[in-house]
């Protein structure tokens, strides 16, 4: 058989805030596109969306959508990803799922291409795209571990409204307008959706992001914590997350305690480490007040670290801080670099 | 020498965000009160300001100002305090100062009433009112440490603007006009008057307050490091903090690690602990979303905890989220209940 030179993509969710990402990246990115189909759910179908300069109509996603698509890149929410990706991997497509739906089952590779491209290899046929928080926060551990051995992590998370979808960038807009007007702000939507309270985002801090579990922990936090223990290959791996939204459009940010097995580390060795790791940005210099943050990172492909520090108690602990667009590298690009490695490595 | 039943007090920095604070609260609270004397620098002087229904006439802060004080409050900035407080206590005033110039003087006490009244009879004229982000977190950690003991804390703070002051708040206040009208932000303060780079604080994350020091931390970290060691006397605990100031008007949050000596505890025993402590308030039910925010906590007077929950995987590590306004408890409050303290010990 010969060898494909183009490939026909699905886009599912494509109206929504990663997969409209998705798409613009998708113009501007190295995969060769036969043909791009672009598919929601019924609501938004017959949506009219730009793309090399042609219009595309957007299509209800079923069974049927995917006979003859290569690769399917799901953003469309958990339930979706479980009723649509199996039917799509029946068809022959390779999925890349930005849900939750698949990221913790064992025989779905959860992969920053940075990180864990190897993990690529054992698919099949569905591949899994971390969670925004863990993305970013595993692309510095990673570098880290490798060099110097990850014993232990805290994180405390700085997370955008952008995380929870366009409704929710909608709903801090609309509060802060009701500030400047002197209205009451009226929240409907965040921490979540489906929750019985809704609290105002604008000018607040609300440490809570997604359902709460049993264990007093929040989903977002679980996702951290148990997603970067698979990414980094690492069960015994001590880690914690707190994680708080916060009146920011795009970007997360995270303050990160990372200790380390090997001894007499310099914050330079840290510093050296994550401005060498792939994909990783160093931005740090107190001197010119030089860190990265949220505004400055977003739109940015790149993870952005700064404030590295040692801990004055603890040889073996460093502190710093990792920015990064949660709707790229945290989402689009991330899913789209695991496609563009797929199609390098003869993967799919 | 008859008893004194009423007291003349000077508040210096009377015009500032701080101080506006302490006028209003002195109204409300229980210091019998002969004269108020309403202090500032030469540029907001002659400013009137009501109090008890009377207006007051704000003068400029000079040595002279002082005589027949009996309590002055400072929060005019560090190089006042430095110049006027030894002015204030050689006319016989004893001072509250809320700067950070006496803060770690091995004889002046730096003191939360709930936690080291005791501190206040050592007290040589000055008696210092610690930093925002330090006062709720120690009045969390006190009780935690008194009951089973505290080895190690690490802490990420999200903190308000008007931290900065009432300059800040306009910052924040314009910037978020300039978003609405889609203007561009500009950025003339934040995160430090005095530094060479100003950063947008509105739908932003900047992770410096304050100056930063030679070892890489900001002033504001260690502030919180020192300043918390002081207060809970323990020169040996162990404890990092990473400041990052957010689009906030009022209240500072802070993501708490604690891990304490006493092993085997519950999540209940920590909240038992938190929620029968002197000042402080337990926010904390998943179930019910409860927990507490800055918007939830502006103006109110308590420390507000939630989000208790233990470490997966250090038995003796707990995870909690302190909330409480930074102008109140974190400053004119806890100033004012430092002076209640003094009047009613009698320790003048």
């Amino acid at each position: 058989m010969a060898e494909k030179t183009a490939f026909t993509i699905a886009v599912v969710g494509a109206t929504g805030a990663v997969g409209q990402k998705i798409v613009q990246l998708l113009e501007k990115k190295d995969i060769p596109i036969k043909q791009l189909k672009l598919l929601s759910s019924q609501r938004s179908a017959g949506k009219k969306v730009f793309f090399a300069n042609r219009e595309i109509t957007v299509e209800e996603a079923v069974p049927e959508s995917f006979e003859d698509v290569d690769i399917a890149l799901f953003s469309a929410g958990g339930s979706v990803s479980k009723k649509l990706a199996p039917e799509a991997v029946k068809r022959g497509a390779v999925v890349v799922d930005n849900t939750s739906a698949y990221r913790l089952d064992k025989d779905v590779p959860l992969v920053v291409p940075e990180v864990n491209e190897q993990d690529l290899q054992s698919h099949n046929g569905i591949i899994a795209n971390p969670n925004c928080s863990t993305i970013q926060m595993v692309a510095t551990l990673k570098p880290i571990q490798e060099a110097f051995g990850l014993k232990r992590v805290i994180v405390s998370t700085y997370q955008a409204v952008s995380g929870s979808g366009n409704e929710a960038c909608d709903e801090l807009e609309e509060q802060t307008k009701q500030y400047v007007n002197g209205e009451d702000m009226t929240a409907e939507l965040l921490p979540v959706k489906g929750d019985e309270k809704h609290l105002p985002i604008a000018f607040n801090a609300l440490p809570q992001i997604d359902v709460f579990q049993d264990n007093g922990y929040t989903f977002e936090e679980m996702k951290m914590i148990n997603e970067s223990k698979k990414i980094l290959h690492d069960d015994a791996l001590a880690i914690a997350a707190t994680c708080v939204r916060l009146p920011i459009f795009t970007s997360h940010a995270e303050s990160v305690y990372a200790e380390v097995e090997e001894n007499g580390l310099s914050v330079k060795d840290i510093q050296n480490t994550l401005g060498n790791a792939d994909g990783v940005v160093l931005e740090d210099d107190p001197q010119t007040q030089t860190y990265p943050t949220p505004l400055s990172a977003a739109e940015k492909e790149e993870v952005f670290a700064g404030r590295v520090r040692k801990d004055l108690d603890n040889d073996n602990g460093f502190h710093f801080w990792v920015v990064s667009d949660n709707l790229m590298k945290g989402a689009a690009l991330n899913t789209i670099q695991i496609a563009e490695r797929l199609i390098q490595n003869k993967w799919l």
